[in-house]
């Protein structure tokens, strides 16, 4: 009786998993993958959360990936020797995968400096069949330089911070990323909306739900 | 003027955080982390994804972790030694965390054997302002080794795997769970009906909105 049970327990275990297209329908979104990359002080912090509020005023479950909930917790063992910045952007970049699996809208805001980490997050998306988009927040290095909100910037010039991306740690521009966002030159809110644009154009939202969202509150959405 | 624009920036980043006010009336429930725990074979991923289907049929968002898409994928890094199974938990319970801080009602499906572990997992919710609930599935160890479908009891026994939960590993039944699950006694569907009754009624889902979601399926959701 219990074998019999267990098998069929077996079948139910393969019949009922849900999927993509199942929460895409339940959220109206594809789960998917936007990654913020830039220099120290380019503004991915700012324009992550910027454009995550827009997205959840929308009807939209977007979220944040960056080093204050994933240093402090998942990445806490983690230093940054050169290793441990590697490491710290393969979790990133593996946890990215499981939202978006998940059908969420995750944003990541990492320095992210090297081409071959990046190209592993975007190869891992794609090879699950996920979406993903890789976003250079470009803004020139006098620029964010002076904005040094944390004054790292001044401590990595006196040396008494080593490695620090942009001064004595290369920070490789992305080759072809699927957007560029400046912001030197535009507002966060505005930079949102570059953003938001081009989540519709690439499918990642669909037109409809898009056009639907613009005069929607979430206390009015799903209910 | 670009010295002006980082302030107005940073004082739009403070307003701008999403509140998990506003992801909960989005998502109409509470982001939680369910954790199963329970000997091999007890039947937790079975529960795990019945469980799934049901919340996702009804309109809610839940997403399960196990180690199908752990193991392949953050934690790759680690083998069964003590040290990388505790390594493990640490992590699962760090990434459901930041699920439930999205909003999402998230599963996880590890044997996770030591009440050490667990309450790492429940202490780390806790601090955080998150629902968290310990479900116990219990079968007892002959039903578990009977049912045995990857045939690691009897290799285990064999001697062939060493470290075994349950054979030569300890298996540390929870003191005080939110709940006890019989997988011995009850089908799959049975089960996910106690655990749904159990989140209805822990706050986890609004009683509002699960009997409106009786009658509702994903592509009546939000639109």
């Amino acid at each position: 009786m219990i074998d019999a049970k267990v098998k069929a327990t077996n079948i139910l275990w393969h019949c009922t998993q849900v999927t993509h297209d199942l929460r895409e329908s339940l959220l109206n979104q594809k789960g998917s993958t936007i990654w913020m990359t830039g220099l120290p002080s380019s503004g991915k912090s700012t324009t992550a959360f910027a454009l995550e509020y827009e997205l959840v005023m929308r009807g939209f479950l977007a979220y944040v990936l960056d080093g204050d909930n994933v240093r402090h917790g998942l990445n806490k063992d983690l230093g940054f020797s050169a290793q441990d910045r590697a490491e710290n952007i393969r979790r990133v970049a593996e946890v990215a995968k499981l939202f978006a699996d998940a059908g969420v809208l995750v944003i990541t805001s990492f320095i992210s400096p090297y081409r071959e980490e990046r190209d592993f997050a975007r190869r891992i998306h794609k090879e699950a069949g996920q979406s993903f988009a890789e976003i250079f927040i470009d803004a020139p290095l006098e620029v964010c330089e002076a904005r040094d909100p944390k004054g790292l910037y001044a401590k990595a010039r006196r040396g008494e911070l080593k490695g620090f991306t942009g001064i004595d740690d290369p920070y490789e521009p992305p080759f072809a990323p699927e957007l560029v966002c400046e912001t030197a030159n535009y507002s966060p809110p505005e930079i949102a909306s570059q953003i938001m644009d081009f989540l519709v154009q690439a499918g990642f939202l669909s037109k409809d739900s898009y056009s639907r969202s613009s005069n929607r509150t979430p206390s009015m959405g799903r209910k």
